[in-house]
């Protein structure tokens, strides 16, 4: 790829804010080859890695760092990545992203699925954890500048001959001076047939804003915890502890409450004082199931804490199947969603988006499951 | 590699026809890093490509286009082509070409085999959907010109220690202004043990050739349908319907009828008016398998056949180990195969064609089985 | 990576050997990408591949060629290496190297291990041959020339969320004029929890120090045959026989003996004429144990034999476990190896070494087992 840049000394739009976007080929090791766009809107900076499929590796927003530090250190050139290694764990070599995607075709746990092939005949196919998407490169990458906002945007497929066929078109946009960022997603079923589709938001944190008495807030209609490791903390589910080497993680399966109509709703991770923090925004209708992985484990292990909003939960796809909640595409039907990720770093800003949340929990049950629920887990 | 580019301007030779040879490096997606070599004779041209084992991505004779639309859009590079993904069909995430090989130490459907390990023991291993040689990319690559020919050589290597370790040579010649072209194979044994060889030629075609009223032609002395589902259509084997989405695929075995001596034999593909055609010619005695693939699917899910010469059916390893039908090449054994591949577009030349293909029809049975048979099928 | 080219004409240093380093990056096939290191101090010159695990391809002392004829003729990026592929041997499909490191999270025989995944239960891993470290590129390279020595340094990840997270560091060190060259491995836990770490050095032999009439010397309270094969050829397991397609390995474990304190020890290959030979020195508090890998099979076929200290023997690693010979990195430790491989090219040299071996074989018991035993072998 040519390498890209643009800055708001070469280029006058309306804003004042000094821009700039420049993007470059990484080198050395694991990282040879992988693409990187780093964007800079004058307060939020963020990383994109069209070569990892158009995920973000890291942000930041004044002073606050977004993202976690993964045992991986660099962005990993799918190359190095067999999504079949370790038992199908694989795609945890490449995992150290700020914002990645799941998905298209499957986003879960790992399993044994059962696929049609070619012939027609069942053909039983083991899906690894969490898909293909975040180890394939977009073909297509644009910047646009308006006087608004810088849009890049680019385009991933995830195609085999007898499918699935699905293609990725993505839309990151900011506006100059802004805290936030959106993810306009277009997932199009590229084939003839129906297929499936599930996709998830990996969207995690670590220090700063992940620390000791750290708090996740989001409205909720009722949650429960995806087995019993996680059930173990349910009474805090929603604070966090200091880095614990040989923490084992506990996730916690939310299906959320949103405004009435648009079905908006938000999730919020905030530091302990109270004075920064990040959250992530979008439609029930976009995404009906929310995950919050709790990952305080040692710092060097990966101290980090994931919001996940998804199609599905992250289990197997024949367990989601089974729940009837697996998204099913026609062929060439498209679907678009938004994710809005922000940061805050105000108690004021924090505040209000508390007052957001209360205001949705009103009318919301509220209901905290205290073991897994045959609903939301394989259990 | 250094780009190449030669033409008729720059480099006399005794014909007058306009023909070219460029060569480039394909960038972004999934196609980064894919070598292309365009050759054009003045009447025929096709692309190469060295990266994916000397396979043959698109043809075009006059305004004929030979090839078909994958939903997998560009060439691959074998960095995203994984054999044991899908339950081992991974295969089908590169699988867009005109021409491509199948092979070298095996090359049909996937399933378990006993392969000897390093100690000597038996080892039990899954090989995948039609074999590496696709995903190889050639060490070596020259282009000679001729007074009459383009010659375009390279050489692929599958090998590995404790083998098999199987060498590809390939010459890939065409004659001014002609409209065909001769893959010239051979393959070599390196080692110093026997080892077993499969290769099968997936030619393939989808529109125009291919279409409502398409029609296949071969001489044979017995074919059959390769599984219930293909069973269903044996009436129709030699007739194309429309892309009609979610038809499931169907494939015949023959036993092709060649002249006597030489075992030449052919097998065409025409279109419904009659009036274009392609065609493979080759010698049973280098090919004495032949598989007539139809998958008249959805436009957008490769409406497509493939004319299939092979060393044997493309089963599983093990069931044509048990039907005596593979080759074992001696150690430094080689085994130069041609193929030779034809596009017509007179209804004259189409005729004169049929009329071969009648002539050895004659002294042949010609026997259509209704059901899959157990010496071609695994059932 | 920018090449490198650094000589005794262009940096003056106190010795009078013309010396030379020099980098490059190879193209075409397999090895396309893959960078090469070439040193030479002027009597001893080898090539190191940052790109695979910093392992060393071939080396030459004076005339004396060291490595071997692999059936993989160069060296091979990690792209063309499934490790799963073969059942789990398809680490074969990028082994030609002099000098290459197994490891570092397990390095034996294939097999199935029990892992702890991400949420802290228990997963079937398969384990493929030999680990990954051999397919995995250095990320930092540098060259240091003091008044004495070429000095090469480089580092290698293996990590993955929810790890193991190791670290190589590298040193690989030849002094001007000499035969030998040192590699100084330092091995570091990058997480916060105790891992398990396995880590073997195959430099293997082919002609013309590999020839009918060689003989293997070494130091050894115990010897044991790893199987019925190998038990078959332990009257004499210590010389070799010419080229013989069709011969199936034999390895055998040794407990070798070392110098009291230091625990030094070594252990040699030389021609049949006794003039040249290469060795490998090191203490057994680093490599307790020792392989000897004897594979006289066909020229073409890989005829080679191995010198392999490792800190356990290459089983698989769940025997090794059971065995209790797994080491264990905690949270943050580094483990520090050194590894000398020399090259003789005198009869008094030899007679040297072997003086050296008898000293120390004389305190030790040097048990030759008849048949693979229960401690060293999954028998």
């Amino acid at each position: 790829m040519p390498s890209l840049a643009l800055d708001s000394k070469t280029i006058s739009v309306g804003k004042k804010t000094p821009w700039s976007v420049h993007s470059k080929t990484l080198r050395g090791g694991t990282q040879e080859g992988v693409e990187l766009v780093e964007i800079d809107n004058g307060k939020l900076s963020f990383a994109v890695l069209p070569t990892r499929g158009m995920g973000i590796w890291k942000g930041k927003c004044g002073e606050l760092e977004l993202g976690w530090n993964s045992p991986v250190k660099n962005p990993v050139h799918p190359t190095y990545v067999n999504a079949l290694d370790n038992g199908g764990i694989g795609w945890l070599r490449g995992f150290n992203e700020w914002i990645v995607r799941c998905g298209l075709s499957s986003m879960g746990a790992p399993g044994k699925d059962v696929i049609v092939d070619n012939n027609g005949n069942a053909l039983e196919a083991f899906l690894p954890l969490h898909g293909n998407i975040a180890n394939l490169p977009a073909h297509t990458l644009s910047i646009e500048i308006t006087e608004e906002e810088i849009i890049l945007r680019g385009t991933v497929d995830e195609t085999m001959m007898f499918g699935p066929a699905l293609r990725l078109e993505t839309e990151i946009r900011t506006s100059f001076g802004s805290s936030s960022l959106s993810i306009i997603d277009t997932v199009t079923n590229l084939g003839d047939n129906p297929t499936e589709h599930e996709l998830l938001y990996h969207v995690n944190y670590g220090a700063p804003l992940l620390e000791q008495d750290a708090k996740f807030s989001a409205p909720f209609k009722q949650l429960a915890p995806r087995d019993p490791r996680a059930a173990e903390g349910i009474d805090v589910y929603d604070h966090f502890d200091a880095p614990l080497p040989g923490f084992v993680e506990q996730a916690y399966f939310f299906e959320l409450a949103g405004k009435s109509g648009s079905k908006e709703t938000l999730a919020m991770l905030k530091n302990a004082a109270g004075d920064q923090a990040s959250l992530v925004r979008f439609s029930l209708k976009d995404f009906p199931c929310f995950t919050l992985w709790k990952n305080t484990a040692g710092q060097n292990d990966g101290y980090v804490t994931g919001l996940e909003p998804s199609t599905n939960y992250p289990n197997t796809r024949r367990f989601e199947r089974e729940k009837g909640r697996i998204i099913t595409l026609a062929g060439g039907e498209s679907r678009k969603t938004t994710l809005v990720v922000e940061a805050l770093d105000t108690k004021k800003a924090i505040k209000s988006v508390e007052a957001e949340i209360k205001a949705l929990q009103k009318g919301a049950k509220g209901k905290v499951h205290s073991e897994a629920i045959e609903r939301f887990s394989d259990i």
